[in-house]
């Protein structure tokens, strides 16, 4: 995909990652908070006749830019169809642009794989960040996926700026849980400086976490086993029906 | 990872589609319901020297073998340890095993790629399979993530033995979501005869599902545009938080 594309947008942060598989392409590489700016100009590429990728880490459908696209073109009525439509030497149309949407390994499967098998069974995925979410609905959710046992993610635990959250979304927890129950912190999964930790709920507002770190709350039926956390595929034993 | 095992376990289905590429393997190759002796086959192998890959589709870790694997070795006091602290010529202990779980790209992820962006703000995944989970906890599960507005996703909506759930979830959710609420149907993501369409939810009980099916549950906020699906970020517009 890459590789067929005459430009790149991204995080300056994922571009520096990428940055000896583009050398030849043009970048369209901009901060943290401009990604509205950074999709509308990789559309307006787009629709200019220029082929062009927006990078994402993890998945680009999960808190990512994927969405982001359809909002875009849909305030603009921009066309949107997808790129197995798209014929060689098409006239370019300023108003139709083609997408494919490739999709990534996201952070909660990262995480969980260094975890041990925290996901085996149903869960819940919550952003704490309350930038474009209010706070209300966050904590409605924490409540309500807490209630019904789903083992919970938690994106977006805390940033320089966001340092309440996470203690909130503890508090709200423990309210429904053990306070033994296995909570797993994986920071820069799969990247350098990885950091993988297996705690309990009654500890996670003393636990190191920032931007790039997910946490895994366990469900009452998840375990910890040696350094690893994992959730058991459904209550067989607990109701006694049998392993199949 | 494949290249450098020895054996290789897995339902009949997932190893015929990479045959080619394990040719000179052992093949521990069992049906749909012999999970259990799958795994079990596959830690006894690597407890006697033999390295052994268990392979799923999508990703491992979300409803899959991983947990079995933490299950069976708890239940047998086995030792895990990462396969990162496995030396070269090491004397085979029989108590011992050296695991890595390397993460895929989920059905939810492949899924909701080919639909747009449904999972770009919070979702809550839960399986209709009662075999292992009482039916009352799933629909506890629904009813909690219908009611705090996640965008769900649903597994194993549909066998040729379990036919009412999908139909008893849709009631659920139609208590507490608009009818018109879009709903993403995937089937068979990425291989052959793919099938993919967003309909709405009150159309639900008619679609075409089976246990190759991933169903996509919009949130409130969730929208159609063209042949597409997808959630906004947060709630900006509808709060006039303002873009960024």
């Amino acid at each position: 995909m890459l590789q067929r594309v005459e430009a790149v947008a991204g995080y300056t942060t994922y571009i520096d990652l990428i940055r000896p598989l583009i050398l030849d392409k043009q970048i369209v590489s901009t901060g943290m908070t401009k990604e509205v700016q950074r999709v509308e100009s990789a559309i307006q590429l787009a629709l200019e006749g220029t082929s062009c990728a927006i990078v994402s880490s993890g998945d680009p459908g999960i808190y990512a830019m994927a969405g982001l696209v359809f909002e875009t073109c849909s305030a603009k009525n921009i066309k949107i169809l997808p790129r197995s439509e798209q014929v060689a030497n098409m006239p370019k149309d300023s108003e139709i642009i083609y997408v494919e949407i490739v999709p990534g390994i996201p952070a909660l499967s990262a995480g969980a794989s260094l975890l041990g098998a925290p996901l085996t069974h149903d869960f819940a995925v919550v952003s704490l960040s309350d930038l474009l979410t209010p706070w209300e609905i966050i904590e409605k959710r924490l409540e309500a996926a807490a209630r019904a046992d789903f083992v919970i993610v938690l994106y977006n635990p805390k940033s320089k700026k966001r340092t309440w959250q996470l203690e909130k979304a503890q508090h709200i927890l423990l309210a429904h849980r053990d306070q033994n129950t296995p909570v797993g912190i994986v920071t820069r999964a799969m990247r350098d400086s990885q950091n993988v930790d297996v705690i309990t709920l009654e500890n996670l507002h003393r636990a190191e976490v920032n931007m790039q770190t997910t946490v895994f709350i366990g469900s009452s039926a998840s375990l910890q086993y040696a350094d690893y956390m994992y959730t058991p595929r459904g209550y067989a034993g607990k109701y006694n029906i049998g392993k199949v």
